[in-house]
């Protein structure tokens, strides 16, 4: 067990500081291009990013991963039956969900991972298998799972993160699926950021009036029953949260410290982001926030982070759909930089004094 | 001089309401689609938008185009030289500009469009040219353009769309050049919003402080001088607009006329779609609001007409560069209408009860 604590250690200790130097660089070049300096705004800053993040002035976003990682819940409190889970990520694995088709359109590959699916899914050349469990267990009656679990977790996210690497990864996207998974997400968040319990949980995939009060009824629950150590990310994780938060925490975690810009979709992303962050402050720096979604308490992460969302399109369902779109913005940004004329290239005239 | 009216009167004519079948039957879609219903939010209501302009339940957005309409100002208060619009037309044609950039990232042909260019443009393929004269008159002594050049230039955008078509268009998106455009742009906006010079009039590429001043004052006097007839929209264009903004106008008449629809871009897109929207209210339902542009005066369009932008990403190019990263996005949000898979046909269960 030292050597899984030894790997999430080893992976945090090599996320370092962004390149200053290549941001300068492509900060410079931005200003060289045919248009007025920073009229493209929130592009421009976009492929400075990336540029201090890849250590590269001119970034490439070619091979574009999303990794939508899927879990259960033992106290999920869910418009849905549990059975939805396994059978959604057989939708994935055909290619008709919705990240299919968002990751087909920007040129991304899904890549499926088992992280806790109360079910056991067939084989499937796109599946990446790392069940921790068969389901967390029900926070309302003691932890969701082991310290140990939870380090198995994010450990698991480090590795399909890595194996990726190996086929190609100058970009990814978090995504999620598992029926229930607002509510262990609220609780993380509301433990984490201090905001109150009502303040952070939504209707998740559409509860009633009564379904959200019993949500909230078992985030508190969970919270007095277990009250998780708020300086330990990892026993956090396993008292309140969930495999595919955690593997999500790991996925970050692990691209960050091999340099690579993470796109993190919404609500459960986030939690999975206040996680990695708590773990490593310095991996803010590698996260990119796609959309602000309509699930309350996606605010509050994002503004405890201190990210701003790119968009706000009103989405809500997850598997990584806001990560996707902002992707294909992110790839725009970079081309701007590699692929726009500059002044001197198209014989522009530049702006007449300092007006 | 009576065809010409014709012609515009003809198009407006042809401009009917959205199809309300179509419409039905692409909500009915989404709502069958292995999602949380609604989950998508506004990606939804777009392909139900498109749906109801094209008149097809599942509409395919696969033939785009970015029609960027270039044209000069004998008004212009810019921080650049007037020699740059004949430049960056060239940048155009030699692929070297921001919205050739992202126009080639979302696989969009770009047509550039010499409406009223103070230069002659070399013929190129690429190159439409329907040059109204070279440059407008200053508006401060007297109108911009006669009323005759008004109908011409609202009439060359009409014939430039139609040609298109016969390439293929799905959809449209406007976009704009000309050095100091914002200038007749906050022009327009002011007198037809009814909101305050100094409200609707920003730094366009860059103005300092005395600059802006100057610019304002340009734009007082120019209504006072001219004193616009605000029951005709063409009169307005003919005294304080410009080519560029009465050939995006006629674009966006013509392409409602035809069912396709139209992406406008930031201020300028913005000023001729009050024009477009004043001669024909219905020519609203075929619009889509790309971007919030940092230029002041964009959301007094937005909201005069009463548009809602899918992003803000703090941009102020033009050229049609917000408007290419908009088709993207409801290029995916019919893709979403088209390819994802419905709930019987994954297998997948649906919400229990009403909850």
């Amino acid at each position: 067990m030292v050597y899984l604590m030894d790997k999430i250690k080893e992976v945090m200790e090599k996320i370092g500081a962004l390149d200053q130097e290549s941001m300068r660089l492509a900060r410079e070049r931005q200003d060289t291009l045919t248009k007025p300096q920073r009229s493209l705004g929130i592009l421009e800053d976009l492929s400075v990013k990336v540029a201090g993040i890849t250590g590269n002035f001119m970034p490439e976003v070619k091979d574009k991963v999303i990794i939508t990682m899927a879990g259960d819940h033992g106290a999920a409190v869910s418009a849905y039956p549990q059975e939805v889970t396994p059978q959604m990520v057989y939708n994935f694995l055909r290619g008709g969900a919705g990240i299919n088709v968002l990751a087909r359109h920007i040129g991304a590959r899904v890549v499926v991972v088992d992280m806790g699916v109360a079910a056991d899914i067939e084989p499937h050349q796109n599946l990446v298998v790392k069940k921790i469990a068969y389901g967390t267990a029900n926070m309302t009656g003691g932890p969701a799972m082991s310290y140990e679990d939870a380090k198995k977790s994010i450990e698991a996210g480090i590795e399909v993160l890595e194996s990726e690497i190996e086929k190609g990864v100058d970009i990814v996207g978090t995504g999620d699926m598992g029926i229930g998974n607002t509510t262990p997400s609220s609780a993380v968040v509301s433990f984490m950021t201090g905001q109150e319990v009502e303040k952070v949980t939504g209707r998740g995939t559409g509860l009633d009036d009564e379904g959200l009060e019993r949500k909230m009824g078992v985030i508190k629950r969970a919270l007095e029953v277990n009250k998780p150590n708020r300086e330990d990310a990892i026993d956090i994780l396993a008292k309140i949260g969930g495999f595919e938060i955690g593997g999500m925490a790991g996925v970050m975690l692990a691209a960050a410290s091999r340099k690579i810009p993470v796109v993190i979709d919404g609500f459960i992303s986030g939690a999975a982001a206040l996680i990695a962050y708590d773990l490593k402050p310095m991996v803010k720096d590698y996260l990119i926030a796609s959309h602000l979604s309509v699930e309350s308490g996606h605010r509050a992460i994002l503004d405890y982070i201190g990210l701003e969302p790119l968009f706000d399109l009103k989405m809500r369902l997850g598997e990584g759909t806001g990560a996707a779109i902002a992707m294909g913005i992110v790839e725009a940004s970079c081309k701007i930089l590699q692929e726009m004329a500059t002044f001197e290239e198209a014989g522009v005239a530049e702006k007449e004094g300092k007006g």
